[in-house]
């Protein structure tokens, strides 16, 4: 038996779980009732038998999730699943590695794709399907409507494309946020100000567009009209060629210290996110979209 | 008398402090307490004799605003205020046009400053603080120390920058949004759930910059080292010199209808948002900063 297995079964059963019961998240289940379908297998045929998705989470090194994928391929194919099989979903946590990489040259890379979760996943629903060329149709489909059913809020990108669609949006944001800071517009500490306190309240239950549509009397149409050659000469400054310089990473860096504390204290400071992430999830669990 | 001005003050009276009194937002205060310090003045001279702060509202028109302005500082020039005053600050709502274009030219433009909130501000706290050259610095002191004693969270702009920071950041967000639905990545609909169920349920209680500190062992400097080169090589790709197309503006546009409704139904999903804000603005209050 494998004593890190068995802990990391522990922790899920004994941590993780009653801290999604203490912010109601566990849809009306108990622990126990939860933990009872989780075990640790101590190989690949056990952990594959007649499964019907699978999620790799290896470290994020290219060379290593191609072995664990041509370990989960061949195991597989000696299970009988072949070239022309529709399960189980093979899915990865890749955040970068695009799926194209990882299965290429594999029997089963029909079967293949990105699910990408953000962290917490107990706590932040995204998941980003992005699947490679050769990913069969009804895998994109299962492995959506299995995200769907767990309770998570799956994304599909039509193509791989570097960053997926969350990091292309937050770097394009942080670009911006790095140039304020380097021109003197603002301090490290008010920019954060103004996504927490301003624009991050919205979109918080309401995407960039679901909150022009409703910034304008008849929606995007009216809201680009009204607004499109004012935003577009701002776009147009916005200079994505420029480098973040040392000195501008130092200054965010040090006003983080007064957010976050000392670099000793960010493993309390994860923690204290994690927890505001808990909550926030139970409050918006108990809300409703418009439509 | 004036019954508009009546019905204005009647309106917060009977439905707005009621409103914030629901979701627990009056600080321990009665809505009655509150109302008796609101009236309507039916003279400028009566509305600004003795005050430490003005906002003006008027439509989003420089000829406009800066009549008023004159006004103002005429006003005020005869109650005794002059070019060594340092009091009472004169804010605008102005979400776009600079206090360098409003003031310039008035005896008391030292006095000017924007501060230019968000809506509905009783549940978004931001206020954006955007001096002109010639703002005096206790005014610009002064502006922010009364915007956090009456509970918002001012951000102060070092100098006039087009569409101020909110904005900026906004833009630079919407323009990768725009991009990924015009070259096929995904659809409006899942660009738009990637912020609510992920990106922005961080950016509800941290900023971008927090965001990133906590997201590499040692902070600010362990993130820029690991990950610049990968994330420079995606921003440069983002292209702010695009237009957004007709057709990518149809598209988006057709996506939000099954989220609001239909054009008539947008006053009932900007209440909707209303409400959830005032909802979130509740569960923030009753959080705490990890500093």
């Amino acid at each position: 038996m494998d004593g890190a297995a068995e802990r990391a079964v522990g922790a899920i059963r004994d941590e993780k779980l009653p801290m999604m019961q203490k912010h109601e998240l566990l849809h009306g289940r108990s622990v126990e009732e939860i933990a009872q379908h989780i075990r640790a297998a101590f190989s690949l045929e056990d952990a594959l038998a007649g499964v019907s998705y699978i999620q790799e989470n290896v470290p994020e090194k290219l060379d290593l999730k191609k072995a664990v994928f041509r370990q989960i391929n061949d195991t597989l194919l000696k299970q009988g699943i072949n070239a022309s099989s529709t399960s189980p979903v093979i899915a990865t946590s890749s955040s970068a590695l695009p799926m194209s990489a990882i299965s290429d040259g594999l029997e089963l890379k029909h079967l293949c794709i990105v699910a990408h979760p953000v962290n917490p996943p107990q706590a932040i629903p995204l998941v980003e399907l992005v699947p490679a060329p050769w990913t069969a149709k009804e895998v994109r489909i299962r492995a959506r409507a299995i995200q769907e059913e767990i309770g998570q809020k799956p994304i599909t990108l039509e193509k791989e494309t570097p960053g997926f669609v969350l990091n292309r949006l937050q770097y394009a944001l942080l670009a911006e946020a790095f140039r304020l800071v380097e021109d003197g517009v603002a301090s490290a500490e008010d920019i954060d100000r103004a996504v927490k306190c301003g624009l991050g309240r919205r979109w918080t239950f309401m995407g960039p567009f679901q909150t022009i549509d409703l910034n304008a009397p008849k929606g995007v149409h009216d809201y680009c009209e009204r607004y499109t050659d004012g935003i577009s000469s701002i776009i147009k400054e916005q200079d994505n060629n420029r480098v973040w310089s040392k000195e501008t990473v130092s200054t965010i860096h040090g006003a983080m210290r007064k957010l976050n504390g000392e670099e000793q204290e960010i493993p309390q400071a994860s923690a204290w996110r994690d927890e505001q992430l808990f909550k926030l999830e139970n409050h918006l669990s108990k809300q409703h979209d418009f439509k």
